[in-house]
């Protein structure tokens, strides 16, 4: 019983070893427990998995890092450096209490960082374990390393998004009417793992008053000549880095006489968004470029999320470009710019690219046009 | 940006309410907080789903449970009966802190018991809402329910091994000489959605020396005649119960001479543990049935894990047939009878079939032959 894909492309040990020493530096004398994950696959190079028994890598403030595994499914992590990163394997049987190895790694420390997606059945499994010890998440620390990215994180990020936007570029070959959203998104679901991730990890395809709700999925709606339909998709690559782009689709003449003026605010706002990125701008700001073109004509109301997210190893993690977020953004910092109106019961639109901070502005990793694609 | 699935069936609403009912019944006035999961399907028909923002099912001692949403989420559990349930929908957007919504729920409880994989970011932010309420784990709380399958649950078992059991059935049509592991594993992937299956939740094709690693997924090694190859395969049905079974196969006539001779201990093995199963017995004391007849041949030292693990919602949840556990099998209860014999650097075996216990013994959902399947 394991996860169905084979090993992942592995960063080079002297790049992970480097995200250890500068995990542990950050950590500043905090013990760090990291939870199979995407911080762990930062880390060691593997996301690892694990259902009820406990897996876990553990960075103690002194001392070799451990990864703690059961015995049967260390072989699973056979394909790292662990050696070379000078990480020790510290593996455990049935009836051996792992919450104990854990807290022999980590010794005396007074704070103990667990990452943020550790279940809770660890995350009290430790606790007990060390009962003096203060918990605190180890986000604020591993996401300081993790939302800047290095040049091969940038070029995967690349990768995915060429890929998604291949599959936009395919999007009328499925979206018809007469044909249901479900229907329309299994097609978009194969395509997405035809033209190069490793699985399709989302498929919003939102039509007429679907497109209103932000998080709406698929349903088994019919699609309608005259509709304005959201499609927001994305997926890993190999590397383990997302796609996430939206674009807005018309089938055939939109139905409601707003949309043209309406899309064409929209489609202002999210390029102010992606204008107004470089570094030294506040994360905020890009959201406040966006908000107030779309404020000025009258929509603010109909604005009703923030304008984006990091993207890296997880669909979202820092920086979110939200009102309130001071962070001055530097180079390798990767998000979305994907503003978005909501005419409830009738419409919505949303335009989303991921971009990337570079020296001395900013790069798209998505190429497809902006319009509203009438099909 | 949200799953791909589409609304799946969601069970009766008395059903949902009788299963609250129980479940603040159990917790016997500790606060429940239930993450989006298995458990919050179980309790409200939907796992939901959320990134780094707080859903949650807050069900406190007393006055009404409430489900506490992202305001920009809550349209995906539109399709529930939650006003019949009687459980308050409670949205928050950007800038609320959620935690503070829960602990208003929550009230004046001493403990609160948050589910079992509650994400640590929170089950920390509830902790810092409620200093003063003791945390513990709602896990042992919702499995006594869980644990105990209704008639319509069963039912969703047994569709789920039909399933896999017609996957099963065509193995012979992928694994081939020549192909590799990752090859052979997309093939069966595939084939589990087309038999009815929402996704392949995993995949093991563990071929030769690979399959003495319990926990091996796929590989880049190419299939050759002679090798024993372990398939373990299985995933959930629109129902979200899971299939999940294994059978060994040789390409050909096993290479090594000891192959037919410990398989038959396997198989003798594998059936006097199904044998045992009935009301009244322990966990443990079918663990010991596999276990006895494996030692006893010589194999103990190769039968590296326990029997078997429950099944329903999660692949592996409650109860579990390992040593030590000494819970009464009751009617309704579901779990794999799994053992192996691993014999490292050469080939390895499995046979799991997922078994209910009935009134009056045991009913198996897998029904395919439990012989070497030779190739």
């Amino acid at each position: 019983m394991a996860r169905r894909s084979a090993l992942p492309p592995v960063p080079d040990a002297a790049v992970l070893r480097a995200r250890l020493d500068r995990a542990r530096e950050a950590a500043a004398g905090t013990g760090l427990v990291i939870a199979p994950g995407s911080d762990l696959r930062y880390l060691i190079g593997q996301p690892g998995g694990s259902f009820e028994r406990l897996t876990t890598l553990v960075i103690p403030a002194d001392g070799a890092p451990a990864l703690i595994v059961p015995k049967l499914e260390a072989p699973g992590y056979d394909g790292l450096p662990l050696a070379e990163l000078g990480v020790d394997v510290v593996t455990w049987v049935d009836g051996v209490d792992p919450y104990n190895l854990a807290a022999e790694r980590l010794g005396s420390s007074e704070r103990v960082a667990v990452s943020d997606f550790t279940p809770a059945l660890h995350v009290l499994g430790i606790r007990d374990a060390l009962p003096k010890a203060e918990q605190v998440l180890a986000g604020p620390i591993v996401r300081e390393l993790r939302m800047r990215k290095d040049a091969a994180e940038i070029e995967a990020l690349r990768k995915a998004g060429a890929a998604i936007d291949r599959v936009h570029a395919r999007v009328g070959e499925w979206l018809r009417p007469g044909r249901t959203e479900a229907e329309v998104g299994a097609d978009i679901a194969a395509a997405i793992v035809e033209e190069g991730h490793t699985e399709a990890d989302f498929v919003i395809v939102a039509s007429g008053p679907n497109g209103a709700s932000p998080h709406h999925a698929l349903s088994d709606r019919v699609i309608e000549a005259g509709d304005v339909v959201v499609v927001d998709i994305g997926g890993p690559v190999a590397e383990g880095y997302n796609s996430d782009s939206t674009r807005t689709y018309a089938v055939g003449t939109p139905r409601d006489a707003d949309v043209a003026a309406t899309y064409a605010v929209l489609q202002q706002a999210q390029q102010a968004a992606v204008d107004a990125v470089r570094p030294g701008a506040t994360a905020e700001s890009i959201d406040a470029a966006a908000r107030d073109v779309i404020t000025a004509a009258g929509f603010g109301e109909y604005f009703i999320h923030r304008t984006g997210h990091g993207i890296g190893l997880d669909v979202h993690e820092e920086p979110y470009i939200v009102a309130g977020n001071d962070l001055p953004l530097e180079p390798g910092m990767a998000f979305s710019v994907e503003p978005g109106i909501y005419q409830a019961g009738r419409w919505g639109a949303r335009i989303e690219d991921i971009v990337v901070v570079t020296a001395d502005g900013v790069e798209s990793v998505n190429q497809r046009p902006h319009e509203l694609v009438e099909l």
